[in-house]
């Protein structure tokens, strides 16, 4: 049976000069960079809800991107998008997926069916896995589409929601566990407000933490060795969403005792909507020893909501990455595609076309970060910027004097501090001159 | 001597029906609102910057706004500069005022000198203080104006420039404490970054959270009641400052232990450039227990950079003011109009307009606030809207079932939980009717 | 039959002091403002998207809100949503309406079907209309939904688009006549593109430019002499739309000889995200002499999309009214409420709230303007202020005299210009007395 | 004598793999594109005022940047600037500047004096341009700093602002005419308003009307043939300016009969601060026949204010050019850098580091842009995709046919339109592999 890829071939490294579109420019899986291959830094990961469940439909208008299974619900439709799925990673050689419980298989009419429904699909996708040696880089739950979720999952102002949104991340952590799943994902959907006039922030808050502990006890008890990840974003679908950024989580989770527990899965698209770089998100992450993954995308910076595009800006991508390389890499973590084609993408090798050109910009930029640590001048410079600090005065000021005896030290002396340039445009000649 | 504001009479209560434009429609200091007086509620503060420092220049052009004091340095300035500040507060007749060490007597030409010439300067303050009974509700140093400063204080590369500031601080909060200061003020001035490739995040954290545990541990050694505010801002001047917003500053504190010793300064320009709403930043530092102080302004919704203008919006004051009234007043803090007249408003009267609109702005606010109080259907809104967290079922999914007693539970029932109407329309529609 | 809107009788006036939240407390329909009633001036219409197509889906989540017609295509659920349309104008008892072609009766399978449908349910509405009395404000074609229009219409690369768009507006146009409607809209749908990478905008502006000249032409013809109207917006759906804005539009009427044949329908929210103010739009709309009605919701300015909300800001609506009372009125247009619930509402009363509250603010906003227009000093302070351009030796520099004579005039004296007070805040408080 | 550029010898292309920082690894200016020397495509210019002028100093902070002309006025100071300058220049190895009126000469206490000043100033220019080959590509007058321009020149409300601008534009147009000026500009400086309640937007619209065409009248009259430039900009100094973008500026010339006359200097940061991308201004303002010249810089996305920071992005600097390219080359025109260096970057090498740097990324940039269209397969792609208007029947519908021919031939038609893939990814990608 031909797939809706048209059966075509799985994609190869020809090297930069080709000229054929399917093939991989950068992207050699096997290469060496800073002493593991790409495969092995990179861990390509395509997620389903936007390649296989998006349809092109946006507030104006109905969906354009028309699969076998669209608009079919059930276990039938479930398989045949399972098998596209596959083929695909077949096609683009990756080594990671990653889905919502609903991405891949529709939700029942009844809980207990919806549980069943996840409980087959996951037969179906475990056996894949096994013939493929495909990994599951997480799991999911979707706590958001569904209108019960309309004002929230763990902080809506029914508990009978926070229950179900409970019960339905048992199961999916148990299926997640199940598959192998490398972490398990919370993104904050709409854990957020639409209007303060009707909202107890307080309380929301504290019920997002319980719900948060909840999950980390289970995991615990399970002996599940995955890690837990929170997804930041700061608005869209709701108003105010309370996982805001990276600060935001990191407060967050130190209030409710967590930030030894959970780590955190950065977006590109999110980072851009709340004011912030992408690669100012990791490195905070980093510094606050909470990195766990990414959501490679981009966003329009001239657009206010969330386009998850596929990343195509090298040096936005290669400044990203080599503050991951600075921070020891991803860990369990990978860089997930959290991107979708455009509504008039509509034929299935746009998905292709969309994937290569992802894979093959974030291999490009490895080595581009690569080049940068290995060159070292950049951090040169910055550890010579504060090489103050490492001197005996400074190792004083930041530990044993108190303020007083500062005060008293800077009035014995007759100058003061001298400024000295940042030398900001010679370091971004510096950087552009690795690309 | 006619001062520059013409001997104008003292700014006095006439009620709505006045078409005179120099006196109040909405303030009436005395009048008792939920058991306090205006004036108790409001501590209306003025401060030196924007009203006897601020000239009109922008990046684009030379200064506008002359005065007698313009462009000179020295005690005889600053004599003359505090005697014009203390006829405003005269005419405006407010409680409080606040500024930073170098709005009120120029830098000297070394440490010793500026020490020299503050304290001179605040010898005079002292006096007009009880001369006047006119209070200081703030005190803080400006360590961002001069070059030493142009990479951060406490964040400077530099470690002497740390040693400077730390001394600076030292002898403003010891000024602060000598005036009565009921708050000492830290704004974060240039504690952030510009470009990421010449910064050390997280040494630049650290050197940060250092500084304000040397802050910390002097107050309480002197002894001194007041409290400690820092004012989130997330960019202007620098790209990135590390006092984003209320979420940021919180996970700051507790990474750093201080959670219980410092509150902050809210503005509503700085929420909106941050992406908030004012109301959301005070509910939300409500909720965490760190609300302390107000700057009252607005920035232009359209414009990306600090206006800091006028507070000129009902509906907008009425909403903060109904969050600080929820949370129990203001304490210590203030609203402190951190707004300056615009480039074009260039005669001394223009600057009596704008204080006069905002404390009558903020006199209505209150009134429609306390209305909402009284009246309570709001609160009473949401509280219903959570009254199931109260139930017996509520409290065991809040503290004593485990993920699996929960999952087991929802499993064990026919059917979901229902979507109820948020009223969102309804309680918009109700607000106004507060107007 | 029981109506989804609960038999609900028709709002009526009480005044201010009603607690009654299905009261009007300020539209009261017949009072005369200005010589004209409220009813003339305001000219409310409900708009049928919003309020009977729109579903509560956001691209984050399943529809919410479930009406009897939900889901249903045809004659049948087109003649109940009418019947439900019809009922909540008589509960508001609004005089107009506005519709899309594809809002009152589903789309065909074909072309000719579609036309039929359509002509089908104009009995329908024809006649509701003669029974109740209710005008339709404008008719427009929907653009943008379907699939075939993903790459626009009048500017698609594939010229038989086009054709379908403009055979479409053709019939729209005539059922919009034959149903007495004041206007005909064209908004924008996707006009505009997504990438220019595989966009000619210089061809697209031109097929934009004969499509709009086709309508014209058309409508003299068929001696329609309702006003064609053009409804800017910046963005969204697609990534640039070429109506930008207001001065967007006016040269593009310009450059296809179009300024006296076309007007403008400005929306509020759309002017947020093009950058500029509600008022700013209308005041420069009707400076161009292009004013031509108006869609009042609002977005929310935290937002960097169309949220479409219920206005409820007085200060913002009382502002674009002088504007509208400073023009001589909308003549032909009307206040149409683009706006919807949010997904949250999901009850028919939410609707009802929603309308009520927006006719009541605008109402208010009404007294408020004629309050401004009655006393003056606002006027006559901007007159004031150019009245040197009403001296002889500014009637010069206007006119007669040539770039040498001013540079010999100038050259003359012995001093240049001096600068006066903006008074900015002042005018800023004497708007916030007239609330 | 040593120049504040320490002597540094003239910067020399050494090729792409040099280490050498003050090298050109791009910028070969003899080479060869597309027919034409690179120098002569790209036309380099530095500018005057952020070079010379320009501080260091903020909102928030006093001047960091010293030079020995620093703070002095006079011929004296401006000689000295002048022999700063052109040393810089002879460094970059660059064929031109641009200036304003009062970047190379401080203004005088009169108006006569103000013209003596430039006229002595201009005499020192003329030498060295002679002694140096260095061309001026434009002049402009500074209508902004000064305070009599506070509320506007042309847009002032004082008729003798106007008076005063004209004059002082007179006179710098004819040094411009003198020093053989390529272009003449016009920056709308604070043409636009603070606040709406104090202005008469279609009076001053008039006002700068009436203006421009004074500048244009005289332009014939001296029988100069260089080009009338204005530079669009959408907000800042003033809260709405009133040459908001290329579209804003069409319509304004249209309306006062200079869309013949005037041509467009656009910049990248500018462009981005109304919303739209560099690339899209460009294409707009070729398409509609008024594209000038380019103010080459960079904003930051995130950033709501002009960072106006040196370019340094290759792919948006390569976009740009290609659609240079595509309208003919900039003739007249060229790249100007109105970039400045960081408050930080205090030492005048940084100056020469950040020149280095944007000439060898536009450089760089020119050869990817030229390989775009050398290739061809971009363009083939978008001319394929509008073919069937090419066709007969494309022709009729854009020509001959009224609304009603096309509707009768689509009702007889019997399937409507099929969508196309509009191939953005597959587009994306092939951009990408030009880099």
């Amino acid at each position: 049976m031909t797939s809706i890829f048209g059966n075509l071939p799985t994609v190869a490294y020809e090297g930069p000069e080709t000229h054929n579109p399917l093939a991989y420019r950068w992207y050699d899986k096997d290469r060496v960079v800073l002493g593991r291959t790409m495969r092995e830094h990179l861990r390509f990961t395509v997620c389903y809800w936007h390649s296989f469940v998006m349809n092109g439909s946006d507030p104006f208008g109905a969906p354009t991107i028309m699969r076998p299974w669209s608009g079919r619900d059930g276990l039938d439709a479930a398989r045949q998008k399972a098998d596209a799925a596959f083929d695909l990673f077949r096609v683009l050689d990756v080594p990671f997926y990653s889905f919502h419980d609903r991405d891949v298989v529709s939700e029942g009419a009844t809980f207990q069916e919806s549980v069943s429904n996840l409980d087959a699909i996951a037969d179906v996708l475990g056996q894949k896995q096994d013939e493929t040696g495909v990994h599951l880089l997480w799991g999911t739950a979707n706590l958001f589409s569904h209108p019960r979720y309309m004002a929230g999952a763990a902080t809506n102002p029914d508990p009978e929601v926070f229950a179900y949104a409970a019960a339905t991340v048992k199961h999916c952590l148990d299926v997640t566990r199940r598959l192998g799943g490398a972490n398990y994902v919370l993104w904050g959907g709409r854990e957020g407000y639409e209007t303060l006039l009707n909202t107890d922030l307080g309380r929301e808050l504290d019920q997002m933490g319980r719900f948060l502990n909840l999950v980390v006890e289970y995991k615990h008890k399970t002996g599940y060795t995955g890690t837990i990840l929170i997804e930041p974003k700061p608005k869209e679908p709701t108003k105010h969403q309370y996982d805001f950024d990276t600060a935001t989580v990191y407060g967050f989770l130190k209030r409710y005792g967590l930030e030894n527990e959970v780590k955190l899965n950065l977006e590109a698209n999110h980072a851009q909507l709340a004011g912030h770089s992408f690669e100012h998100e990791i490195a905070l992450a980093s510094a606050l020893g909470i990195l766990g993954s990414l959501d490679v995308n981009r966003g329009d910076p001239l657009i206010g909501w969330d386009t998850d595009q596929f990343p195509n800006s090298l040096p936005d991508t290669a400044l990203a990455l080599y503050y991951v390389l600075k921070s020891g890499g991803l860990g369990n973590g990978g860089l997930n595609f959290d991107a979708k084609i455009r509504r008039q993408s509509i034929d299935a090798e746009d998905l292709v076309h969309a994937h290569v050109g992802g894979i093959d910009l974030c291999a490009r930029a490895l080595l581009v970060a690569a080049g940068m640590i290995e060159d070292g001048r950049l951090a040169r410079h910055v550890e010579d910027r504060y090489a103050g600090w490492n001197s005996a005065r400074g190792k004083a000021l930041a530990s044993s004097m108190s303020l007083e005896d500062i005060a008293r030290d800077v009035a014995g002396r007759s100058d003061g501090p001298q400024p000295k340039s940042g030398r900001q445009e010679y370091l971004e000649n510096l950087l552009n001159s690795y690309f």
